[in-house]
């Protein structure tokens, strides 16, 4: 038996588009001999396709793409997974489905079990999770067809569903196991994956075909990794990550690689370096979302610091150069290597750049607003006038040139809110949004180290917001080595302010830091989307009330 | 048996506030002799508490909430809402219980089965659904206790979930049925909680007392609106609507009014009028986003149009016109109306106002960026700039003052897009972002019958962006009318294109209309917080992807 995985990078809803990219795979798995090729979850309308599926006509359309996919599916199985109708009057109205199809029809579905309804997934909100379970048949062989998470309730020591479908699959005496997943990327995920697969293979001694969407979607990225394991638990294979792709295996050439003199002396998967995955990742993230919204420039404001030239870098890379304006736009307290170093920056990538002062905009503003003030003296207001303004040109500019504004702000200054709304908190995507400030640097070391395109002393300087004389960062926040730790502790590790005191911490500081980022949830309401690298990422993934009280 | 019920404005995470509020009403029903109380769900923390639930550190402070008030509950019995552990490993962590405390300690749990996820209600996310039912005895009655959504799956043609708690309670003969909830409105959710409450009392034959949260939280305002419901589905009492009560009823005299000569003769409802009830809720949604926060200052730019002078009017009620600033903008495209109209509305309400310019900050704008331009002509680039130049004046005068910028977006232009990201799209808090362009017309209508204050000519006059010579709200949208007609059919009942086209509506404009919805997702990604008013509601109840290709 020879099964294809096809690793591939979905639009959601974009059904005509998936289907021609599924379509040229099955060919080609054909034309290679392959019984049975294998898409991934909720293939046809991309994932996650969030309240799309509410609409009946979205349905509809997901129904249509499979009876396509199932035209095609002339000598060869193919697993792709949609969205279906519960038949059930009671409970949520769709499954989360595998479709096999075969002879030109639909020969069975499958439903998934486990739904994840945490972090970034609401699965919950829309499917009914499935209990009846059975093998499906596939070139003469018992496969037990899973879905992503169905497999992820083995190996933990709190489990976090009552149910396990391979323990219900498993007396029924399956040969293998498929797994048609939409796995995001976070820069720990890869492993994990493999670890999670390697319980299944050690639980159920069976082969496991894993097959997940590479690929990016507005602030998720998929990594692909699509994997195969024998049923030794030993990694037979790993497809790339971040890239599309197909690849065939012989089902008894990876059955014998467990046993004997074949068995594999050492896995066959690839480095999995935290910052060459967010490097390779927040790349695609910028590519995939300019490329399926249509857009080709993108611009920025350079400001001559660390987290605007690592977003320009990697922007100049997804976009080609050329594609990439960077924007100076220096005030009174700006220093002159901001500019040098920027202008050395642009002229190493061969991106194209402007400067537009602030201070005669700052001056006309402070002009109309000075009577208002009441003669209250210089303070925030100011600073964020500042910020305010080069808001304002990038999005002028933006507008005339159809071209979207990146937003350049890290995970720390999300996190205290240490930036100013509608001001260097504007944009279309946050791109290294998800990026501790200690990350960014190591982010920027990692790419100096394959081609050294960030000046020297961007890295070396010390971090100012350059919005009044001589500030400088460590004026109001601890030292990024440890506010990026307290801030680790709180939001991936949620832990409270006791324990991260009883770790060390200055009770004083633990209790502001923690303080600042619930009375900066107003602020993170309304950023751009933030492309997700991390384990537990503003954005979709954390929901907290604007009002609430809690350490405030 | 004598019940009171304590509809109360929690906040979230506020502990010590919380705990404090239900002391004094559990002092107060005890004076009056009640034999027990019953709070809100989840109401030692608020609701909803979203992912607070995931810290340790929140959930031990619930802990200690709840015992604090067991520790009152001597000589009356106690039942609130709070969070607990799930003592088995498998599964969610935690359960959305009630709380049943006398004699200084907990007497007994029971959880909630019925797990809202879907629209604003994420409860999966954080509970597991209970499924092993008991009644609880109080004052020698057997109480069925449910809370909130257990008693939502009865009635429905659709229902949502295969378990119904009541069906597994009642053969335990259960005398009656207490619920607590935490129920947000909408203008339509008073009339169909006693819809809902009327058929479990059919089906169950018992009376219920039924305890709703009231006050807002963020986006969801709670309208209380509790309600006790005799064993033949009469309604005996309703408690008012977005405000703070006790009562206490005597269950004999309930049950004597379901049968025999007292039987009453007419529901003892309230009347559910939309718009007052939409006006009241949003009067309580202004006040308690600023109380809650600590603030007490507003502003808003008043354009002189009609969105502008209702959200004026509703600040000034909820927070006194004094501590409202109207700031006036005109620039060189806007009427002389605007001024004038603007200036009579705030005579009217007493609210303060000042007058800046746009054309002089304008001119210094276009000075820098009109090189950079490349000779393209006059665009939307240039009506953002007016648009957002006001979004920075209001942003320094908020910064400057303490003062919170209202936004001012009807919910018809955040769904076409008919706004500027940074500049009419500013604000801390959306007041009446989930009302139509009709039904501010409507809103409007209501309140100047009650008492007139907003002038004639705002609410006849021709909407206008008043962005570039001459324009008009029609030169780019159809008749507020159709496109609203068209906007609620897919917002609110999901439909799809053809299904809204064959209702009548011209095939060209439903198109563009939905997809100019969904290419819009992008901008309310990035709006403030909207008060929920309607059944569907931008922001946390409506999810959907930006890049999708869904009829875009």
């Amino acid at each position: 038996m020879r099964i294809a995985l096809a690793q591939l990078n979905y639009h959601i809803g974009n059904f005509e588009g998936n289907v021609a990219k599924m379509a040229e795979r099955i060919a080609e798995a054909k034309a290679e001999g392959a019984d049975c090729i294998l898409f991934g979850e909720l293939a046809v309308c991309g994932y996650p396709p969030r309240d799309f599926l509410e609409f009946a006509d979205f349905i509809r359309r997901c129904e249509a793409a499979v009876e396509e996919l199932a035209s095609l599916a002339q000598g060869i199985t193919v697993v792709v997974g949609a969205p279906s109708v519960n038949p059930v009057v009671e409970g949520k109205d769709l499954f989360n489905s595998a479709y096999v199809l075969s002879d030109g029809r639909v020969q069975d579905k499958v439903h998934k079990a486990l739904l994840p309804t945490y972090d970034i997934f609401d699965e919950y909100r829309y499917f009914e999770p499935y209990r009846d379970f059975h093998v499906v048949k596939i070139a003469g062989r018992k496969v037990a067809i899973t879905i992503c998470e169905d497999l992820w309730n083995v190996g933990n020591e709190n489990p976090l569903y009552p149910a396990c479908p391979m323990d219900e699959l498993i007396g029924q005496g399956p040969e293998l196991i498929l797994n048609l997943s939409a796995s995001p990327f976070q820069y720990r995920q890869a492993r994990e994956r493999i670890d999670v697969l390697k319980h299944n293979c050690a639980r159920y001694g069976l082969p496991i075909f894993y097959c997940n969407h590479t690929g990016a979607q507005t602030e998720l990225i998929f990594d692909g990794g699509s994997v195969v394991l024998n049923a030794a638990g030993t990694v037979y294979d790993e497809m790339p990550y971040f890239e599309e792709g197909l690849r065939i295996y012989d089902l008894s050439e990876v059955a014998a690689s467990a046993e004997g003199p074949a068995r594999l002396s050492a896995d066959r998967d690839q480095p999995k370096d935290k910052f060459d995955l967010i490097h390779r990742g927040l790349v695609r993230g910028v590519q995939d979302y300019f490329g399926k919204l249509g857009f080709k420039q993108a611009l920025l404001g350079l400001s001559g610091g660390v987290d605007s030239a690592l977003t320009l870098v990697l922007a100049a890379e997804a976009l080609g150069p050329e594609n990439v304006l960077a924007v100076m736009m220096p005030s009174q307290f700006s220093s002159d290597h901001s500019v040098s170093d920027s202008e050395q920056l642009c002229a190493n990538l061969g991106c194209p750049v402007i400067q537009l002062p602030v201070a005669p905009v700052y001056g006309s503003f402070m002009e109309q607003l000075e009577p208002h003030f009441q003669g209250k003296p210089f303070d925030v207001t100011e600073e964020n006038l500042q910020a305010r303004i080069r808001g304002v040109y990038l999005m002028a500019l933006s507008n005339k040139h159809g071209a979207i504004l990146l937003n350049t702000s890290n995970k720390s200054e999300a996190a205290v809110g240490y930036g100013t709304l509608y001001g260097d908190m504007c944009g279309g995507l946050a791109v290294i949004g998800d990026l501790y400030k200690t990350e960014v640097y190591a982010l920027c070391n990692h790419i100096n180290r394959i081609r050294p395109v960030i000046p020297e002393h961007i890295l070396t300087k010390a971090p100012s917001a350059e919005l009044r004389p001589n500030q400088k960062d460590s004026d109001s926040l601890p030292p990024y080595e440890e506010l990026d730790t307290i801030l680790f502790e709180y939001i991936e590790q949620r832990k409270g302010p006791r324990e991260i005191i009883a770790e060390g911490h200055d009770e004083a500081l633990v209790r502001r830091t923690l303080k600042l980022v619930n009375r900066s949830e107003y602020k993170r309401h309304q950023t751009p989307p933030i492309l997700r690298v991390s384990p537990k990422a503003f954005g979709m993934g954390r929901r907290l009330p604007i009002v609430g009280k809690y350490l405030g």
